[in-house]
């Protein structure tokens, strides 16, 4: 397997081996501590969502910002999670697996874990896997707020099942898993607001339900960062769980303000680095970063800081720099693209190479971290 | 780092954890077979293409059904290969950096170890890596025959590339790399007919100047599965560099032969088993599996043998089967999908599960193999 990093800490920027995926740890840096004083301002609990970074150096650090844990999506990203100190994971997402329970179980005698059902059947099984293994589980009833993906209907349905839970002794109704997963990338705040307002009376609603057949819930989590403002004002989610503002990917950078001006909340602080194999006519470039370095579920990578230039027509370990070709890099050189989709993206690659002055003259290696959980799909 | 494969060895098919990457054992040997077959018949070279499968396991079975060697596109997937017990690695791509480069000479003391160049820089380059080291590297000059990626344009530029090559001591000049990657996908044989026609005039055409200048052009080499049958008939390529052969995607069953019948000279050999974790509508089941489990970058993953259900609005962790109510599973059930991609595709995943009777009653892990080059970017 390959297991060599790209670079070494130490390490001259020039030095760094392509492809590589960069972490500006200044921009990084600054975008933990805008979400965390944004988070502090309004009162509101932030548990990022680990799926985006699959790293527990990463949760770590939002945790010393203030966050209260970390959201996963998968089972196997919890046991990285945990295993690297995070003492606080909840998978945003239904099990439908006793083998997957049994992990998730095992795994709450050394951490806070939570999950989410959509079905009887989901806190039945969640139910027996943590009486197997004598531990406590929470679980969060996932309501249907808009994205039409997992989630029971907002309203009776989710008080059956929260009544279900409550009812359990291995089990502890948690609240509420709210988010709205098709907003984050609409590109108007007009159409985000409307259906975060649409999400956030199906919440209400069911809270106010819950709360009249004598069920407390605490909690009501959701958001993203294409939304989370909205969230947050609402008054009625307390938890965010924002995962992509640490780095920023050119597919939220596409999402306008009320102004129609770009979406500047954080800073691009994620790239990759690939180098020009080939310039073989002036108007194409060649670089050695394709569908296995870089994601186009959400768009194509987009070349950093060099106007005019265009990534297109990616093959498997190639892509094409075309453009004016007065923007285009030569044979040799090297290139930053911000990745459409971050999390995707980081999912391809084995390691974090960190840099430090990153645009800079000064910019070198000061860390490498793994992405410890990519390929964490069970 | 996520080590547990997602099944083992003997294991039944109902054992195998979701969402796992699958080979279908039964279709994958015909299909090693069918193309071996046709290449003994055309008498023509089979170096297929490692980057499909990243594996020395499926490498080492091509090398003992009658293929010469192995193709890749990186480095460090050569070294994997070498490791695996790979003799013969020919790079199909432009290397423009003197670490990779020292890298690849230091392979060719335990290998014979081939890279393509468009350009003098090239040359030179490959030349001071191979006397660095005291080794001897092929070098094939890329031709762009159609595809508009890498590649010297067709004639002179590529003959005066071969002289260069021809006159240096650590290089041997080995032939043509004239592959055609645009044309794999065009949907209709008479596209892909006359797209391969115009690409065999051009690698005739340089290798007859090549023979002008009293340079032996030993191989001319391309071709992939959408288009093998076309260079092996034209008299001109006589090394086919195919690898989707061994697995056939969604996307290659989109093509069409004369008819206008389905390609079907292989067989789906290679599946996503995804698990449903959610059914909350009737018209709509949500699978474990998204972007982190298959790629999207040559469209949806396709339902196998479920006539009516449609893979569709994947995120990062789930994937939406919508359609025909009575052709969705239910919750807990499980799903084979055939991959859109099927190289971007084994590159998200760890493990080969490799299924014996995959369709069968007696459904069972035979073996478990790693992707051993999956990740090997540089």
């Amino acid at each position: 397997m390959p297991s060599t990093p790209p670079a070494q800490p130490g390490q001259s920027f020039a030095e760094i081996d392509t492809p590589a995926l960069l972490l500006d740890l200044d921009a990084f840096e600054r975008n933990l501590v805008a979400m965390a004083a944004f988070s502090e301002a309004h009162g509101i609990r932030l548990r990022p969502h680990a799926k985006t970074h699959k790293s527990p150096e990463i949760a770590l650090r939002q945790i010393a910002h203030g966050a209260v844990g970390q959201c996963c999506q998968k089972v196997s990203e919890a046991e990285i999670l945990v295993a690297g100190g995070v003492g606080d994971v909840l998978v945003t997402n239904e099990i439908a697996s006793p083998a997957k329970l049994d992990r998730l179980a095992i795994l709450a005698r050394s951490a806070k874990i939570g999950l989410c059902v959509d079905h009887a059947d989901g806190v039945r099984e969640a139910a027996a896997a943590a009486a197997r293994h004598d531990v406590v589980l929470d679980v969060m009833v996932e309501i249907d707020v808009g994205g039409r993906r997992c989630g029971v209907a907002p309203g009776e349905g989710a008080v059956r099942l929260a009544e279900a839970i409550a009812r359990s002794n291995t089990l502890r109704f948690a609240g509420l898993q709210a988010y709205h997963g098709a907003a984050q990338h609409m590109r108007s705040i007009d159409e985000r607001s409307e259906a975060i307002e649409r999400a956030g009376l199906a919440a209400r609603n069911t809270a106010e339900r819950l709360a009249q057949a004598g069920l407390e819930c605490p909690v009501i989590s959701g958001a993203g960062t294409g939304t989370y403002e909205l969230e947050a004002q609402s008054g009625i989610w307390n938890e965010l769980q924002c995962g992509s503002y640490i780095f920023m990917d050119a597919d939220y950078a596409r999402n306008r303000q009320a102004d129609g001006s770009p979406f500047r909340s954080f800073e691009h602080a994620l790239f990759i680095l690939a180098g020009v194999m080939s310039k073989p006519v002036p108007d194409r470039a060649i670089v050695d970063a394709g569908h296995k370095t870089a994601s186009v579920d959400s768009g194509m990578p987009v070349p950093f800081q060099r106007e005019g230039a265009i990534y297109t027509k990616p093959s498997d370990e190639h892509g094409v720099l075309t453009g004016d070709p007065v923007a285009l890099p030569h044979r040799g050189d090297r290139v930053l693209l911000i990745p459409g989709h971050c999390d995707p993206t980081v999912n391809l690659h084995d390691w974090y190479v960190c840099v430090r002055g990153l645009h800079g003259p000064d910019a070198h290696v000061e860390a490498v971290w793994p992405v410890a959980a990519r390929g964490a799909l069970t």
